[in-house]
């Protein structure tokens, strides 16, 4: 039921929301809405995302890094459409863990990756929950014109690319249970990208300039790349062997005895957060270039073929993967 | 932990929700974005609130009202910023409780609300949670280009008016809970009304073409006026005796020993979801006109005088409220 609780609410937007708010659209959290002007030639990009404490973060996460993993999630998905980031709406449901420090903690994060990304606040909600803390964020971003990439517009004869590494959101997330014997390093490396994954905004511009199709890997590049297939209309093929590992997952792959199964772990684990996309052969060359020069790795880790659905290869052949990903419905 | 459930987050958003969608601006809720054209000589205008099983709404609300009211109290903050709503982009964390047929409840409701207010889905997110269910919605509207009602504004003699009935959301919170005695009939006029409050979406343009200041009734009125004085820089009266009732509010009101203390309940509950605003007197005559053409009562409540904060008469007489309303945060 609604609470007396001045120390509460607008203690919260005033004192740790609004120096986080965009001066003139996010109406200094003092209206009950942000009001955008138009910006032609372009489209405006939104994106939803909901973190909820025990399925996407741990209760004894650090809240600033909670802050930093929703807006990251969004920022993702925004960056593989091609757009730019510029703002956000933030709904906070508070659970009895979020006293003020944890609430100082949570708006210091958002602050460090405002900067980081070139993001404002612009709006939103706080309220408290008797049950986990829950928390719902609304990305925006500009993209010029008819220019943001969607899931369908792989063609086939085009090649499928990924960014970064994949499984350690998933391997993060073993490491932060405390489920993975490796080296304290590693598992402090896992446990981090879980915790705050690299969202590559940096290269949504590439994605824009080069992609027929793209996604953000968060159900697992399996599933992800079966989305795009499925919205393009076409057949892709994704092998296994090339999976890009970072090196605190090839430590924990060195010690598999079963490698086929761990590699297919690590496609289908989600959480990672890269951008899986595909493009037309003649642009291999600039994208690996792009790339280069952004530091970023890249992996040509399949193609888009006739047919339908997602082929995994491992060792040149077919195989059938127990489960494609992870949900959270 | 992410759980694997393909009855769940799939199904609801391919069954439930792909229904409810924008056909072009959401994509099919096959992407992660939605992507929206500029519209020249508008504004966007954006508002995000979040409702808490427990919070703001009972664990045995039907469904179907818990998602009109998540949308109608999303429509209200547009409303009385004088934007028309377009669109929404939702996020659902799904409780136990709720099952497909609650599910199925929810967008049910949701389909009905968007006829009514002519709006439609644009994107979300859907995951499940081990707590009450939370559900955060993100509603969009235009305003012609700079002609948004902010919460500043008032100025000195423009009087104050709000829309329809104040306390029905307080007393509905009651007699949902079973603690009002009153005829059946009036308890489930007050519960339906918690349940599902009536956003003054229809006023919307009255209040863009003649509000100096403007705000919808949330947090109680008196806290909601405060919020316009602080804004505006000036004061408020608010003239107690003249606070509009409904037929159920007033056999309630009719019983009660203090009625002081009663009408100061009404004006500080909160959940009314009607629209207070400030207005230049020369006005008054025309809101009354459009007002009754359009089957909305309108109630003069007071006026922005010089000074600071509100002050709230009773029998003509200044008074001192206990408190001014409830905070959810």
């Amino acid at each position: 039921m609604p609470a007396l609780d001045v120390a509460g609410e607008f203690e919260t937007i005033d004192r740790l929301l609004k120096p986080l708010a965009h001066p003139e659209w996010g109406r200094g959290l003092a209206d009950d809405v942000a009001v955008l002007p138009s910006r032609p030639g372009y489209d405006l990009v939104l994106t939803k995302d909901m973190l909820v404490e025990g399925v996407h973060f741990l209760p004894e996460d650090p809240m600033d890094t909670v802050a930093r993993k929703l807006l990251r999630v969004n920022l993702s998905d925004l960056a593989a459409k091609g757009a730019e980031p510029f703002g956000y709406l933030l709904a906070c449901a508070w659970s009895e863990r979020c006293g003020w420090p944890e609430r100082k903690a949570f708006a210091a994060g958002l602050a460090q990756d405002q900067v980081q990304f070139s993001v404002l606040l612009l709006g939103g909600d706080t309220v408290k929950t008797s049950g986990p803390a829950s928390f719902s964020l609304t990305g925006l971003g500009w993209v010029p014109k008819d220019r943001a990439i969607s899931r369908a517009g792989a063609q086939v004869g085009d090649l499928v690319f990924v960014t970064g590494q994949i499984g350690d959101g998933r391997l993060g997330l073993r490491a932060a249970r405390g489920e993975l014997s490796l080296e304290p390093e590693r598992i402090e490396a896992l446990a981090a990208h879980y915790r705050m994954p690299m969202p590559r905004v940096d290269f949504a511009d590439v994605v824009r300039d080069f992609a027929s199709a793209s996604v953000d890997v968060s159900d697992g590049l399996a599933a992800d790349l079966t989305h795009i297939a499925t919205a393009s209309g076409v057949g892709l093929t994704m092998n296994l062997n090339v999976l890009p590992l970072s090196t605190a997952a090839q430590a924990w792959f060195a010690d598999r005895v079963d490698p086929q199964l761990s590699l297919e772990e690590l496609a289908t684990g989600g959480d990672d957060y890269e951008i899986a996309f595909t493009a037309h052969p003649r642009h291999e060359e600039a994208l690996r270039h792009l790339a280069e020069s952004r530091f970023l790795r890249l992996t040509r880790i399949g193609e888009v073929t006739a047919g339908t659905g997602l082929t995994v290869l491992y060792d040149d052949q077919p195989i059938q993967l127990a489960r494609t990903g992870w949900t959270h419905g």
